[in-house]
């Protein structure tokens, strides 16, 4: 069995890859590193792994990590496994990032995700020379290229639901430029479990609140990725919502189009699209929040308006799931040559 | 002091005005009239009230409409205040409607409206003689037409946030015709009290809905509305979203614009267009839906695009006050010369 | 692969055992049988079931039921089975009930609970000469009888958490009778699917509400089930209380103690009563309404006054889960002779 | 204009406060002042209060502390308001306390509370000479004494629901001393504004997390004032919960009679006991959390079992209104003459 080093592991999105790996049929868990929590067992840190789980989290010293496995999975923020990066490669150890750190090809697309993060100091990178040895981690487009990748920079939460639910449209040069608006709404463990004012129970709660509007890091992967189906430019108008509410991502994703189009063409056209592609569904009716909690589908839906000029495509996913930890687990399925929907199929928790 | 007769006074509607008149220094309740619970104290229907309002609601017999009273506010459905408009103006009863029987200027109009609207069977109008002497009642833009005016057509809840999220911009003609998106999000109260599936406890608590996809009826009022403030067409792609959220609407538009603008120069000319507006304020930062619940404010807020290209209006009511009664209350006191905030001067609750 | 038809399938209660039965590695659905939705898919009905079951619902004609299947299951109110029961013990297919018809080993105890339950009109019972054939469905408790039962009725959601967090101490003559109060907190969920005021989303969010106070019929199972382990009698003052949440039953059970005891000497006796139950999780700290969500663990904690007299013991389920289709799969599992955790193995949705 | 010196005017307890007076016809606001925001509008750390107030919160300099006010309100944690005590008594300066600094008449029963408090590091005061010139703050039990007071300590949340709902009852010498058990149900915003692991949204959100089991310290004023109505002992067994939600509290309190009592005697006793005080109602039908929310109200309701040995009591108040600034207010209402109902006659908030 393969053997998985998990670090930031007492992270959501850690604990979302320790839950998946512990269902697993082939992966078993390595090792569990993180800075906070080191030395406690992680059923202390998680209660509800009570029965489960009762490894012991390991502080993130640098003779450890990437020894013993066949695979190290970061579950961090941006900046941190670049800096390990260059000696799992050179001890020809395969990772996979949860950050932004190898999303990108080049290092003009990773300055420019940079420039938009609130957390990175500058544009600097400590092994853009693995650029080129890296792989954008959205499974339904980059199968093949992830399966022989010896690095998988696994997507942003907001990028994931924002690029499958407009692959098709600029696969097929269907989107006018500059036309499009994305109204993004998210649950609020994208923001981890670190307490903070806006995760503020009695702030948050019933509430809606719009953050760095026109400015969130995720759409330059977004950009990056759709601009490279399409062949041109892709410039989105994002705007995040944080809402009351733990899980999910719904992004509602306005367009013109270049050529006139109905519903039921784009319907059928998505649904060839994404044939072969078991966590995308093409629903005949509104993509709802709760309708992939807990599992790793993204539903996507659309309507056009009556004269064909213009579409509105809602996509929804879990932000731990396909968002994060799910899709992650899938890029590792395909790393290691397994169906992609192992471990990985089961159905959204409803009601 | 003026005496309010109140039809539909089960309803959440009802009650919003209930509560508002109660505590009103001029207006008092004549008469509550409903058809649901036509004989109970309004204190057994909404327990809240007790020790506040023993009133009995009553049936809604011809002989008591309109009787012993200065005004009528109809918060009932659409299709009602209609059947007796044509008595109430014979006998010089002026009344104020929360549906769209009065919304329309021309008939044209109200039958777009209809045809959106999923409970209106055709667009006929029972009383189209009376729309020349009834006033849409937006105060912030009508105030001087509503103070005289025998009929005014309460605006839909969406469509408040929608008109005054966008009336500078239609009025200097800075948008380009065909580029608005509207998505917006609402709690569940818009729906009323009726048990119903999409408002199910289980089904929409943690739940995002969009619902009526580019077909919601309350966009043609929005339309008509910044059309005539531009002197030309508004159309306007609108989502409606339905959060497990119980008050509060936030919307949130994008448009291109007509000539360059900065996020200064746009917030400057809101505030100089609302500075006599006591119920319209202007933000630094995004709206959100919490900071309007239980208040009349309509909190605008706004961001352009670093093209100065592009803006995004965010606009956050709580649905059943500046949404629902709280926007009639205002026109109440338009109509009877009252200050606009007579009865409404209350801070949103928070947290 | 033993086949299963399953009765009541459109209800959160058939939908549960549907997800259940299709990750189950040994059983196999037979067939869906409802009177609602009869005709249509159950990814119709439940959308998120899309890609995962296509069977079509069937209506609950008498020759389908019982047929080309090696059990039933019917996630059917009180009052159904009962009607089927004497056929299918003819035709000698076993079955488990999710209502109240077969909990009781005699007609007197079944007369308490009918007395208790707001929607049995009377006392009597369509097929009481069965009741020596059935056992009351408490794993954890009656495996062995379960395992051998042609009928087996599977428990109250709130009877669950009452009768596992209060086993160990009436089996050891631990409890004062008449002392033992139970305040028990539960989602919306187990109202169904059918929208009602109680569970309209604007009354019931953000509210706890209170309710059948000392009158709710699963107190009588509970009774029943604790009476007998104590060999005396068992009466709770019960109080449910509903909460604006979708998943979870938390009871908080007080009692005082016939001989003092420590929290650590209670501890003990309860993780030794539970030792060889894979679904009972003691922890050491108060168990949470999350901590078991989605799975099908109950979590039970306690505490004691520093006087050793008194003692509260904290109980969480999924009321969907362990109160309902988790535990009736618990007792299928029993009944086909698997390991009880085949198809449950589960971690907790958290965050 | 009596003016009012608001110390600790940047958390939830003084914020409350602010919107109060500023809607009181009677008081007016002298001062804000806090340590965390000093130098900040008030209207920057809340926008809600945008338009409605722009005072600039002071930092709590020594000399400003009970200068050019009438009375001070400390809406501070323990342990503030007896460093300034002695300074503001030789001033002559009147102040009411919403912390346990001042809750009690004697140093033994300080003792039992400090000692029970998590963050009271021994039981010491600092101002212990002022504990007889001070009153506990239940203007429903001791207006009177409130009226002439220097000195009056504002209740703990929990405990005023507790001493609402159970006063009439150990007034009459009618509860078996030892048998009360209570579970309260609170919502998240008690714990104040500040950013916690228990409070964190992706935490608390569907969740419900006993606390404190049998160890809270707002039982001890509890037990003290009910003891002193009947004069004996009042021992309590109080589990706290945290739940999912903002606001209220719900307490559902159990107990055995010493004589036998039905459901209409207790409800004729409760409402002559509190007929005179206008924010006690005594309800029919079970309290709810929502019923009293955003208002001033304790809402009572009880059932009693068949045999009239037991009762339950549910008292249900908004943990910010009557738990804390409303029940403020009430205060000093009481200390300066004014009607009790004074700026605080607002109905509850719903749907």
């Amino acid at each position: 069995m393969p053997r998985v080093q998990l670090i930031g592991a007492t992270g959501y999105g850690g604990l979302g890859m320790i839950e998946l790996l512990l269902a697993h049929p082939e992966f078993e868990i390595a090792s569990l590193i993180a800075r906070d929590d080191a030395g406690r067992r992680i059923d202390e840190v998680y209660q509800h792994l009570i029965d489960r789980c009762d490894l012991t989290v390991q502080a993130p010293d640098d003779d450890i990590i990437g020894s013993d496995c066949d695979i190290v999975v970061f579950a961090t923020p941006d900046g941190v496994s670049q800096g390990y990066a260059s000696a799992l490669a050179d001890a020809g150890v395969r990772f996979l990032d949860y950050s932004g750190d190898f999303r990108f090809g080049d290092s003009a697309a990773y300055g420019r995700y940079a420039a938009a993060h609130p957390s990175i100091a500058d544009g600097s990178h400590k092994s853009e020379a693995l650029f080129d040895r890296s792989q954008f981690g959205i499974p339904e487009l980059y199968a093949d290229k992830i399966a022989d990748s010896p690095i998988t920079g696994n997507p942003g939460c907001f990028a994931v639901g924002i690029i499958l639910g407009l692959a098709p449209l600029f696969t097929d040069d269907m989107i006018v430029d500059g036309t499009v608006t994305v109204d993004g709404l998210t649950g609020s463990s994208g923001a981890g479990k670190k307490p903070a004012p806006l995760q503020h129970f009695s702030h948050l709660n019933d509430n809606v609140v719009p953050y760095r509007v026109f400015a969130h890091q995720h759409v330059v992967e977004a950009q990056e990725t759709l601009g490279s189906l399409s062949g041109g430019p892709a410039s989105l108008h994002f705007v995040p919502h944080l809402l009351g509410t733990t899980r999910g991502i719904l992004s509602t994703m306005h367009a013109a189009l270049t050529k006139t189009a109905t519903r039921d063409d784009l319907l059928a056209r998505y649904r060839e699209f994404y044939a072969d592609h078991p966590f995308v569904r093409v629903l005949d009716t509104p993509s709802t929040l709760k309708g992939t909690a807990g599992s790793n589908y993204c539903d996507i839906s659309l309507e056009t308006t009556p004269d064909g000029k213009r579409v509105v495509v809602m996509a929804s996913i879990d932000n731990l799931m396909k968002g994060q930890s799910g899709n992650a687990l899938q890029n590792l399925n395909v790393m290691f040559g397994y169906d992609q929907r192992a471990g990985l199929d089961r159905p959204p928790l409803y009601p």
